[in-house]
């Protein structure tokens, strides 16, 4: 069985952003990214801050029961980028054995095939704000799969901070019209320790791009969400 | 063409709650109701408070682009229970003509027809903290014509604000498994004017149902949501 290096499982808990936004879930986040997002939220993903624990999935689905026991029914795969990693295959399969959905976020800058088994899959490119650039190319592979698999859903999602995100987010929605889209409100204070300090700046933040796209009649069609753990719980890892 | 009572036209904002939230989408809300909750974020539709416009679809509709002109796409009926206008009919076919999607929120009480032609029907039927009464009968009907329709979504979505609302909750669940389940934490605070104020109860309201159903197997499959809108604005009407 291919290994896969993992940082945290944990839950359940709420999913806090995107697509299925407020659902129970587990969470398995997976380490190594191939993007180094300025405003990463889970740097210790790829900086060497936090080691990872390399494991076969069977030893993943193992943990998610002893974390978890009989009280989840939904799992979501998160990183780093998990696409990188191709013993995610026999993760979905077996989670899918027992009846279990999945979830995932990627970039969408390498596909994975395992992907097609995935109940919901969020493709999240990375605006200018942190300092990636997107391929094209294999962005407009990833939705053409993805828009094919039957019975089976998939959205966009893009962190805002800035105007400039929100041009680049403009441009994804015009060049995937059919895509369910999502902006989600970025969170550009990973430092501040103090859940509620932190909750009126997200909200305000919020706020702005609610006025920013209410106003524009390109996203007439889309989703704008904050993050509800951080509003919850602030920047604390593993909730 | 038959009249509507309406209380606000309102947009565009975003959907704070349920199956949709974070949509752009501008509201319409009609007065009137077959209940009173004891609870009720919107008793001026049926307390006598506030005078409703009568209007019939053609002026509903050239309202919604008078505030809205270009900046919308989606349009969503509350109240009150919207169910029982027959005149909404004609505001749907209206709507559709023109593309725009629609959604309603009703507690599933009163059957209307034009249910069938709405893009996401919300049924929130009311749990005992509200002092009403469930009709099963009537539920079921709602539910097994929903579940009927093709490409169009429904959900439940339940009120919650003690561990009995949960109990209820959990019967509904039990009686419709298929049904997309939603859980939502209660305002017990209808009269608090500072949006700061009402922001962190509420949070702290939306950790303790978040709490209670991490630990219960028969919650496995659910989404459990704040209302945004509650979060951003407080208890401001028209937002």
């Amino acid at each position: 069985m291919k290994k896969i290096p993992v940082l945290e499982i944990f839950g359940p808990t709420i999913q806090g952003e995107g697509m299925v936004i407020g659902q129970k879930t587990m969470f398995v986040r997976t380490g190594g990214c191939d993007y180094r997002c300025s405003w990463c939220d889970s740097a210790f993903t790829w900086d060497g801050s936090q080691k990872a624990a390399v494991m076969d999935a069977a030893s993943i689905v193992e943990k998610l029961y002893e974390k978890g026991t009989n009280l989840f029914s939904h799992v979501t795969i998160s990183g780093g980028n998990p696409a990188i990693h191709p013993g995610i295959h026999s993760l979905i399969e077996e989670l899918r054995n027992q009846g279990i959905q999945t979830a995932v976020e990627t970039q969408g800058s390498i596909w994975a095939e395992w992907m097609i088994d995935i109940d919901e899959v969020t493709i999240s490119p990375k605006p200018p704000s942190s300092l990636m650039k997107t391929d094209w190319e294999k962005l407009d592979y990833y939705i053409n799969r993805l828009e094919r698999r039957p019975n089976k859903a998939f959205s966009l999602k893009i962190v805002i901070f800035n105007k400039e995100d929100l041009e680049y987010a403009a441009e994804v929605h015009t060049r995937y019209p059919n895509a369910p889209m999502f902006l989600q409100v970025g969170n550009d204070d990973l430092t501040e320790k103090e859940a509620g300090m932190l909750r009126d700046h997200l909200l305000e933040r919020y706020e702005w791009l609610i006025s920013e796209t209410m106003d524009d009649a390109r996203w007439n069609d889309v989703k704008i969400l904050p993050q509800l753990h951080t509003l919850l719980w602030g920047n604390k890892q593993g909730v």
